[in-house]
């Protein structure tokens, strides 16, 4: 079922694309009245920054997702009905992004705003997860012999996500504005290179040598 | 014409991708007047159920048509017009659920929209059916010795969905409540493992086992 | 330059899916006033009847130019900047048709909606034409033993549709009814199977042929 | 690493997909009042036209981009993480530009509009730059014996489009119609083609010869 991996990742791609190019949508030109003269403008783009910034956090965040779903698949060598849906059920999530970051970007200083933006994104995070456990439970559709640290270090990588936004939706109960600094942090953290990396890294190589000795 | 296929799949995917994220858009956050109490945004969020129900009923309805085509394309061999056609036609219907699902969002209680929505399911559904039944009547587009109880037994598969959206616009006559819950409940039944998967999880695994054969 | 042809039918395949997907956008619920009964909204329903028509003339259309560009990449062995180029102007020509649905769909009865949308595809299916003479003359981007009789047709094809959108723009002199059914009847005529599909269905056949062969 | 590389030209191609497509949507159909004569609708449209011209000039750039992106990447043989944040980051300048087009259409005569238009295309230049320098210095990402020549070429001309944004901002002090068209002229720039060709050319025969070898 190789072709089906190709279509997952194509509906997958296709989903993330547009969602993070959607939340463009949310920031609007600022109308100006007639009456006002053009001097306005810089203000009222100005007043646009937690649109700008929220934009940035989601598009970035989406990113990390895509990132962390790009490397759950390059593990993945076979798939069936349960991890499809497990996948499409990830995919809700994600396209709901484009919503929770309008309501965020409308309403940063309620709390609801910053528990239901973190709320959405421990959902995605807790599928992703839930994504790679049952891919490698029993070795289910990974190769057999995949180093189990591997297996942990990138399941505990995905978990982090979840974790920080709960700490970012309960520090909210003393400052909002505390809440959307940790946000804007959290994709920073997945940015940085981890233990991972050195695993995938060395794959990569070794995928590259076998490939380099095929040719021969 | 294999190329063929996998621009159609890349057509498929990718209205399906945008059908399925164009869905948030109505989602609205809510614009709370300034005189209101923020305790009032709680409220309004809560009243946005019926987007996220039907939000969630659709996506997931869009993720079974996506895999019902993906099983088939991953049978056929070849492609010619008509074929190409049909696949439009059906990419026609797919495109409009963002209309029919907004319409059912706003007018839950209404009959009509109930109506509407399941008329597009039900034409989703027949012109996949027709899809099939054109690949596979002669053996026009799949292996000539493809199992025939395969092909029957994905027929009645496809099928059983406009069956189940003729049945829900019926119970609407007696309460549009029901038939929303009945509307709820069929992507459900399609998430669960059935008959087909025996054929579809055989033939992978016989495709992979070829595929080592001739790595080796 | 193989890889680049796979990226621009990814980005053109994008294009048409986004173009495609996004003219359901012009298809608004009807919001209802409280004040008014619940059975208006049939009528209401019923009124958006030239958004529906508009909607099936462009998403086909859209499918009848997809096909086209595809069936002319199937024979276009390479590519420079030039064809680049043409294939992007193509594309803004593309992008553009919701728009111009939109206005046709809103202003039905006025010749200069009938104008503009005519313009717009005439500038489709000229820039298509565009591109398949550049690729085929002095059998720049094609095999150069590809046979002659298929690249006239092929061309031939392509304009019929800009002299059918002319007529249906002079027709609008006398009646804008008339257009619009015109309009609605040249996606008709190119799904009918014609003299080209002997020729690519021959090649089809020929290439499996030859795979069947490598095969072996 | 090479799904990578397909998985990253997969989002790049979907993002630059919805972003040019949905720079339609600042297009909006003139709503006539009732009481207005329908000859009030060729004024309505001619008066959109700054909206016209900046979507033709953001959809051609965006195509200038698109074929540098793709060019970087034929020659890229593998990824690391910074080079998918660098790329994750151009694509969030790409995403932001419907909402810069938009801004520039509405406020053609505002000189912030047109430095912020400017701004965002610088933005998209210098990481596309970034994107270069870093898979190129110290042959991190590309071949060891890829002509030097070739990559200070190309990063001369990736870095042609930020040093003319900047003129363009500059011009604005004296006159935001220059600005304007000379943004308007910057893609024809790269459209015509440069030095750069030759060295991409000679690489997409040298590959099909090998190719050509190959088959025999």
């Amino acid at each position: 079922m190789q072709l089906g991996r190709n279509r997952v990742e194509a509906l997958t791609d296709g989903v993330f694309a547009v969602a993070m190019t959607l939340l463009v949508l949310d920031i609007k030109v600022p109308e100006l009245e007639q009456s006002l003269s053009s001097a306005e403008l810089p203000f009222r783009l100005l007043a646009l920054w937690p649109k700008f910034l929220t934009y940035a956090i989601s598009f970035v965040i989406l990113g990390v997702y895509w990132v962390g779903h790009h490397m759950q698949l390059s593990f993945i060598r076979s798939a069936d009905r349960p991890l499809l849906w497990i996948n499409i059920l990830f995919l809700l999530w994600v396209a709901l992004v484009p919503f929770s970051t309008a309501l965020l970007s409308e309403y940063t200083k309620h709390r609801l705003a910053i528990v239901v933006y973190g709320a959405n994104l421990i959902a995605i995070g807790l599928t992703l997860a839930l994504h790679w456990w049952y891919a490698t439970s029993r070795r289910r559709h990974v190769d057999p012999d995949v180093d189990p640290g591997l297996v942990r270090t990138a399941m505990l990588r995905v978990l982090m996500g979840p974790l920080l936004y709960l700490l970012g939706i309960a520090i909210s109960i003393f400052s909002t504005e505390l809440s959307l600094a940790l946000y804007a942090l959290i994709p920073v953290l997945y940015i940085l290179p981890g233990r991972l990396d050195v695993h995938w890294g060395m794959r990569g190589q070794e995928k590259s040598k076998r490939a380099e000795a095929k040719k021969i």
